[in-house]
């Protein structure tokens, strides 16, 4: 009875099976609900580390729903709009889980477990690559534990995908296996050219 | 005979223990050596990505030699200094080899993974994590594999390390532990602020 009659709902939750269906099956008849995503953060929490620049570059992912109507996708589209996003994206909640699974949480796992083995004092002996891969060690463990737990499968599946990759150059180490090394570094060059390149 | 009689020579060698050895073992008695490591790179390659700044707030590491005078450390401390680095540390090059193994070569073997396994033209759901965690990923694979390899079994043991902190968290997950994820990653934030904190 909170909401006024005929509201427009959004939320910014990183996953978003879970939470879409648990609300819509709260929603009242007349509420508008329109689930959504900015792929946009910062390692640091709060208002002096605010960034205005925060959302440039940045892509911002729309939940499709039963329940939403076009109105309510262009409403939601213009308000990605106006904070500046450079793309706007309508798509399933299981499609978003599974991605952010691999792009995010894994992500956010690995700088962990890179930060979790390292010796402190050892700042010496680090340069921008490491610190690149554990800015975001920096991690609200409440937030990222909800996060992790709440899309469990896709994660657990995106580790194994990571893993197997490590693994594969491990091997290739242990076996002084240069012609393999070779081509799976010169695979990753290309495909993070790609990347670079990918026309959004 | 290439080197004038007295000359100073020095490396940029990314690992130390294999190339000092293999210097020092046909070094002319006349010649000063001393090897060393700027820790600071680019991912891409050419003079129009200079960067005046490159090896401000990085760290210049001096390679101790038997061979070594210290005049000569002066020499190499002095051009470090001229380069804009933020410290000098003189290490042997056992200990350089195991920390570069953590803090250079495992991030980029993680980063090349994470790329590896990044299901093209997904970029729509990539943030700046992703982005950071594959900068690196653009290697250029062959200085790279003869780095792994000729470092092979100090990153062996350094992949084991990050290997079982990854682990640690799968686990948790699938046990759908908070507990022990809250912990874990409280650990990350800490470290990684102690780490920002390093006074150097």
């Amino acid at each position: 009875h909170l909401f006024k009659k005929g509201a427009f709902i959004t939320d910014i939750s990183g996953v978003k099976q879970s939470v879409v269906h648990d609300i819509e099956s709260v929603l009242r008849e007349d509420l508008h609900y329109v689930s959504h995503h900015p792929m946009a953060g910062r390692a640091k929490e709060g208002y002096q580390h605010r960034d205005p620049d925060m959302f440039m570059n940045n892509h911002f992912l729309i939940i499709e729903s039963e329940r939403a109507s076009l109105t309510d996708y262009e409403l939601i589209e213009i308000i990605g709009k106006q904070l500046g996003f450079k793309t706007l994206t309508r798509i399933s909640a299981s499609l978003h889980d599974q991605m952010i699974a691999y792009t995010s949480q894994l992500t956010h796992m690995i700088a962990v477990s890179l930060m979790l083995g390292y010796p402190s004092k050892s700042h010496r002996f680090t340069g921008d690559s490491f610190r690149d891969l554990t800015r975001i060690a920096n991690i609200n463990e409440k937030l990222w534990t909800e996060l992790f737990l709440s899309n469990q499968q896709d994660l657990l599946d995106a580790v194994d995908i990571f893993k197997k990759h490590l693994i594969d150059l491990e091997k290739a180490i242990k076996n002084n296996d240069q012609e393999t090394l070779m081509k799976l570094l010169r695979a990753s060059r290309e495909k993070r050219k790609d990347f670079e390149n990918d026309p959004k």
